[in-house]
């Protein structure tokens, strides 16, 4: 017996028993298109008669070289009679003719990448009797020509110009502007124009005869398949090259003849806001082209239910047929033709990140899908749209971008442009006025002006530069490393090319996205709220392992991590408390001093100001755990650059060889000592590589009278707090531990310190001490280390920098992204964490602190702690948590929650 | 029955019954003195005869509060008794008296922490007697004193000034300026002043009764064990605190009594060349201080052959049989009483590494120990002293210590001071002067002056700085970082404190302790080839199981390496070819220019050097495996320094502002643009934390054209070699992998050169393709690293950098310091491999490596590979071998052989 090469639409059920059943051989069998046209007709929605041509038989033609399997042309032409029985008319028969597509249909969808050839079946016979047919001679010569046109190209390789300049020439000579307004007669010259374009390019006529027509356009889909564009986008896509294509052949069906005839697109749920509504647009008298090209205004779906009330009645029943068997919203293109509907192709919908939810939610409470489905439904990235402004479609599409930068904080941003942090705060505070801070960079000094302004732009910087930090930390949307903008500070403007924007002017930015607009764009504002999400998360919360905890250094973050469920906080950066403006010089004098005494005076001065900070902490967080890492960065990062200062110094020393007068000498002099001496202070504390030098716990060793001000600060807000009736949980982290000792040491003094504040308070605190795991020593020793700490906090940031001995800010603004590009590395590291390395270095850790402490608390408070994938992985790491940004709280849940179900899906 | 406290020298026997004859636990009964006095006692000997109260009878006694146990004191006085029988003396007796010592002796020696008193026995009467016997009235009387002295300061807390005040002011009275010149009756008259400070002082009568001073003493003794000095050297020496310590009372002997008595002390062998002669010195009728003090001119033994040749028969055979018995060569104290020879104490003998190695060989000759032990016996660091010129202790003693710096590279220097290579090499070159190049630091730019130099000085940098790695590198003897020094190059000076050195000056430095003197020291220059040691060198390296290379650079190390004994290169560091004068030019171009023509151009015209560099390899080597580093640190070093170009362009922009010509303006502006460029281009280089930044692999994947040059030369040379007869194994090393597609990218892309070259050559070179393993991902990802690479060589100086996430240059100049002098950290990482940390990431990477490719080659090439412990580590891990520099390639021998006979004897 020969193989099955053609399965008409009626043989579904056939091709499903030649495969055991299996629906993705099915697809692999048929082609994706072919199979669910087939799927369709079973379930007896109404599908122009059809047939597919399998991929086996594409794979036996490629491997013959081009030729036909035996018996495939004979099967072929066997469906066809069965198509013309079905509807019957007859393929090449001018009286009655068959019209039919073919189009290729791999397994996986390669939108584009293949070829489809319509309209077959028309020559100059039946063309002619298809005016008689309906009386419309534009439509048939129109439709011939077309098929020449497609055929010419996609069958005989023509290159598609001399067609336009054909049709073009036509219009001019006519003296009109749109095809539509060719008469019929203009279409006939067309056609003979472009048969001997085809008998010019292609050296062959094109062939009239409609057999010839098919076998011709069938052998391009298959040749198809090995064109450059079709494997490259296979390469691109990581799609085997072995699957082949299938090619589907469907009777045509027209919605342009005559107003019995429409055309549409329809979505079974609203796609922006998911509500349980058909949606979309038709046109009465037209082609499907003409809905997509938007030559004509549509109508909404709507008024289909007036115009034709019982296409609608029967379009909608399909429509819950269709959502209920696929289980999900549908996207649907449709015709009427002379009153009969048929549905050309149904796929899942795409849909907005508030209809995703809503969706998600309703289709779990009609039954049709589970809660874990639900959740599983929507992508954690979607939840971002509930946490920040958006710029609508519509608003961005009147706006050109001018710049790109790096998305390095989500959300839309609107305002007038200020070049400095003091004229925002003013401009925000005494005018009111919306502000978006512009900056070449931004520092800690700018950071009243960032607080104020809707969104910050830089044109230097990369994704860890101190703006995208700060930017993240308060949710700012922000874009930063815009190098195409040159910012003048003396003029107070900014170019772009040509366009100049000056201070004050309007301007956007989509931290989402990194693209900059000239202007003030509509901002749509959703809601954390909304009653799906909210339902949505709920579900989620009961799915996941995984504990969720916030990055958070001020109450305000604290409060709103809280908000968006966060189970406490994973890190308290400590030292950002020390860059606000009223306490920096403390913290300078602190840091510049060689007086022991005075160095003492200004750590007792900061000791207020932490105390205060970790008392709102505590009240926010309420009965939850804090964990508090003591002070980290080196310190030269607390005072002003190194090249700063030169410049300063060269500038004083260029001024005063121009002085004139010895007072003006002298004010010069004295400035110039005060610059190096800070310069010398600068100089002392610089490290050839400060990510290695002398920070974290090291401080801690070296200037212990400063961590213990910290320590206790923290014991000093607990007491307060628990005297006010409220419960503090702290957790002393040490930073950058590489050696238990190190932490032996700390706690030995720590403890001491926490101790004393309680005794003198007369309150007990009940605390954990445990240390960042950022060093790949640390995680190393975790057996020697677990003796010391209760808890383990995975830095996963320093921990791929050091894993990798890989500087973050130097790779990404250089040969990292030339990794990615080549792909040399399959991701980068800093966004998903590299299981293979990183992650196993966290394995070896967990397992070896568990052998010394069983119940050690572990958790992740890296950037990776808000990234899906890397969620995924630290739940299978066995983590207690993961802690990230208060914006990221809710993405971070339902990330959890999807890895907890795929895992226990997969046993 | 009670305890057995006191033992005398007679009952070792029984002493050693009571711990089961376990020698170490004889020496924690009775002290390391004890043990060894009946030790000696029971070999026959002459040790005069005495007693040991035990150790366990200071502890009870401690554990009482003060007093003595039940029958200690009986058993003491038995023993006396048991004394006054061998010698015929009675304790005492004014007639015939005894007079005894007693001295502390705990398990483990603690010089001079606990006390001693001599001639107890003595009063009034006992003197008197003494005189009748002796005839002698000074000596009676002297040592009369000497008890009150020592028994008021030892044992009733006297301070000593009173004493040595009274002393001083009879000389004074008698005109005298030494004791010696006293007579009998001043001598009288300080007894009676002693006397009297000891009851003024101590407000107690001197105790004239024999058995009473004995037993202070014995309680003094015990309480000195727990007295301050003694606790803090236990603690500083990890010794326990609850030993306790022995007292040892033994016969006073004298040899000031006549000329038939003297006092020595000798060697076995000459303790600086190893000869087998006794070596020694000694003094006829005087005390043992004496010889010690120098007060009068000592003989040498030699002497003593015709002086006493009895008794020095008598002290070669005693001398014989300690060396037989403890198969060591001794150090002995000895006493000629009245003719009878007595040795007071025998002890393993300090000796020279020349002479350490010749003692070795020759006790493994002689039988008395195997050739094993002759291997263990010589401590690794003993071997430089064969390499590096040296000062004599002579030498040293003549000239003071002007500066201190670190101890760089080992090694004595002496020459006239050059503040520059130019000169230097003028100097060296034209005039054959011995030179030392004396800068603040050096640059590459001066490595031409530091070839030719004797040896280095710099006044800053440190370990890594670029004077010390290239002075290892040559062997140069090398002090860096001596602060200070003030060196102006303006008055071609240097300054300590107000001492002046000026250039053409004589200045010696020892790179061996890091001590600078001025004037010309002698230098003694000791050999590799001595006998004795090629003898040692080759039973290591039939013991050893560890192979050594050598990191090597150039022709000339690698000769010399081989004359060292290195097995092949393990590490070639290609980039130091760049650095010289000719080539750097050339270097800079490739760097700095955009046209990717010159680039090519550039590196074209580096290939004839390496080529060349890379053909005296393969012939020096000849035969032996190079492993050949292809280019590793970052481009900017290749260029002048960031601060250097800035304060060019301040000083070319204040001169702007004075220049008065237009042609001068000319000039300065030409030179300021050409300056800002070059800074520029460094600047576009910079990077925040270099060390994790743009450099190995990451530069080869990123100037592909770089890499494949340097193995096209690599292959070329090879090819060379081989037509000329030789045998080139190269092995090629990709530095700074981190992750397996960056070896398996350069591994297609070199290979693909290497397979062009032979094939153009036409010769077949076999070689192998690894990598570095010096970051922890490439350690963890082992298994997938092993697919591409066939050796592994541990890269440990950056792999402890980014295992504990410090960088060496700023944490040796910084915090590691403190750390270590604070005990955080046991050892520096970056001398001594951290087998807890590092070494568990090295194990796990030889593990999961050889899961992959079971026989893959692993090696360390940083400086570890040189240091004893860290090869005892390495040896454990079971790599294949260590890569050192080529002047530690003797002290790795040993150290793996010794390495290897310790594993072998723990099992």
């Amino acid at each position: 017996m020969t193989k099955k090469w053609v399965y008409t639409l009626d043989e579904i059920d056939q091709a499903e028993a030649a495969v055991d059943g299996d629906w993705d051989r099915v697809r692999g069998l048929l082609g994706g298109k072919g199979a669910n046209l087939g799927e369709m007709n079973r379930l007896g929605v109404p599908v122009p008669p059809g047939f597919t041509i399998t991929t086996e038989a594409c794979n036996s033609y490629l491997e013959l070289g081009g030729k036909f399997p035996p018996e495939l042309w004979e099967q072929a032409l066997a469906a066809l009679r069965t198509m013309e029985e079905q509807t019957g008319k007859r393929f090449g028969d001018p009286l009655n003719p068959l019209l039919v597509s073919c189009r290729s249909g791999a397994k996986f969808s390669m939108p584009g990448m293949m070829d489809t050839v319509l309209d077959i079946g028309l020559n100059d016979e039946v063309t002619e009797g298809m005016i008689k047919l309906t009386g419309n001679e534009h439509f048939a010569y129109d439709s011939y020509r077309r098929l020449i046109q497609m055929f010419g190209t996609v069958v005989l390789g023509v290159r598609d110009e001399p067609f336009e300049d054909a049709l073009a020439s036509q219009r001019e000579k006519r003296g009109v502007s749109s095809d539509a307004d060719l008469t019929g007669d203009d279409f006939r010259v067309i056609v003979d124009k472009f048969k001997e374009i085809v008998r010019r390019n292609a050296r062959t006529e094109f062939p009239s005869n409609a057999e010839d027509q098919l076998q011709m356009a069938t052998r391009a889909v298959f040749d198809s398949w090995n064109g450059k564009r079709a494997r490259d986008y296979r390469e691109a896509a990581g799609i085997a090259h072995d699957l082949g294509t299938g090619v589907n052949v469907i009777t045509m069906v027209y919605g342009n003849l005559g107003d019995d005839s429409a055309t549409g697109v329809a979505m079974s749920r609203n796609a922006t806001t998911g509500e349980n509504v058909l949606e979309g647009d038709y046109l009465t008298n037209a082609q499907g082209e003409d809905v997509v090209a938007g030559t004509r205004p549509t109508k909404p779906m709507e008024q289909l239910k007036t115009e034709m009330p019982q296409i609608y009645s029967e379009f909608e029943s399909i429509a819950r047929r269709l959502e209920k068997h696929y289980r999900d919203m549908q996207d649907m293109e449709f015709t009427v033709e002379r009153g009969k509907l048929w549905i050309l192709q149904t796929r899942t919908g795409k849909r907005t990140a508030q209809a995703a939810v809503r969706i998600a939610v309703d289709l779990a409470d009609e039954g049709l899908i589970s809660r874990e489905e639900a959740v599983l439904r929507v992508a954690p990235a979607q939840i971002e749209f509930f946490l920040h402004p958006q710029f609508s479609a519509a608003a961005k599409a009147g706006h050109p971008v001018i710049a790109r930068g790096l998305n390095v904080s989500p959300g839309a941003a609107t305002g007038v442009v200020a070049f400095d942090p003091d004229l925002a705060e003013r401009w925000v505070k005494e005018d009111g006025r919306d502000v978006l801070l512009v900056r070449p960079e931004t520092k800690p000094d700018d950071v009243h002006g960032m607080l104020v302004a809707r969104g910050i732009l830089t044109s230097s910087g990369g994704r860890t530069s101190h703006a995208a930090l700060v930017a993240r930390q308060f949710g700012k949307p922000a874009v930063v490393g815009a190098h195409e903008l040159k910012i003048d500070l003396g003029t107070r403007s900014m170019t772009v090319d040509s366009l100049v924007v000056h201070e004050g002017e309007w301007l956007s930015i989509d931290g989402t996205t990194g693209e900059v607009f000239v202007g003030k764009l509509d901002t749509v504002v959703p809601d954390m709220d909304d009653e799906w999400l909210a339902r949505l998360m709920e579900w989620a919360d009961e799915f996941r392992r995984l504990g969720i905890r916030a990055n958070a250094d001020y109450p305000e973050d604290a409060e709103r991590a809280r908000k968006y469920g966060a189970e406490g906080i994973g890190l308290c950066r400590t030292e950002h408390m020390f860059f606000q403006p009223e306490r920096l010089p403390t913290v300078q004098r602190m840091i510049t001093t060689r007086s022991p005494a005075e160095r003492r005076e200004a750590v007792n001065a900061l000791l207020p100001f932490q105390r205060a900070d970790f008392a709102g902490l505590f009240r926010a967080m309420d009965g939850l755990p804090v964990i508090i890492r003591l002070i980290d960065p080196p310190l030269h990062e607390f005072l002003p650059g190194f090249e700063e200062l030169s410049r300063e110094l060269t500038d004083l020393q260029i001024r005063i060889t121009g002085a004139r007068t010895l007072e003006e000498i002298e004010g010069i002099t004295a400035k110039l000592s005060e610059t190096q001496s800070m310069l010398d202070k600068v100089n002392s504390l610089r490290e050839s590589n400060p990510m290695l030098g002398l920070r974290g716990v090291r401080l801690g060793i070296l200037i212990p009278e400063l961590t213990r001000m910290q320590v206790r600060a923290v014991f000093e807000a607990a007491c307060e707090v628990t005297r006010e009736g409220g419960k503090a949980i702290p957790e002393i982290m040490i930073p950058l531990t590489s050696h238990v000792n190190e932490l032996r040491r700390q706690r030995q003094v720590l403890e001491a310190e926490a101790r004393e504040v309680m005794d003198e308070q007369g309150i007990e605190v009940s605390y954990q001490f445990g240390t960042m795991i950022e060093v790949p020593r640390a995680a190393l020793t975790a057996d020697q280390i677990a003796e010391y700490a209760e808890f383990l906090s995975f830095g996963t940031n320093d921990l791929t920098q050091t894993t990798f001995a890989m500087s973050r800010d130097d790779a990404e603004s250089g040969f990292l992204m030339r990794y990615l590009k080549e792909g040399i590395l399959p991701a980068n590291p800093f966004a998903t964490l590299d299981e293979a390395g990183v992650g196993k270095l966290m394995r070896l850790a967990v397992t070896e602190a568990r052998k010394t402490r069983p119940d050690i608390e572990t958790g992740v408070c890296g950037e990776h702690g808000g990234d899906p994938a890397s969620i995924e992985i630290c739940d299978r790491l066995g983590l207690d948590y993961v802690s990230c940004s208060p914006y990221r709280v809710p993405v971070a849940r339902l990330s959890a929650a999807q890895s907890a179900l795929r895992a226990r899906s997969q046993g």
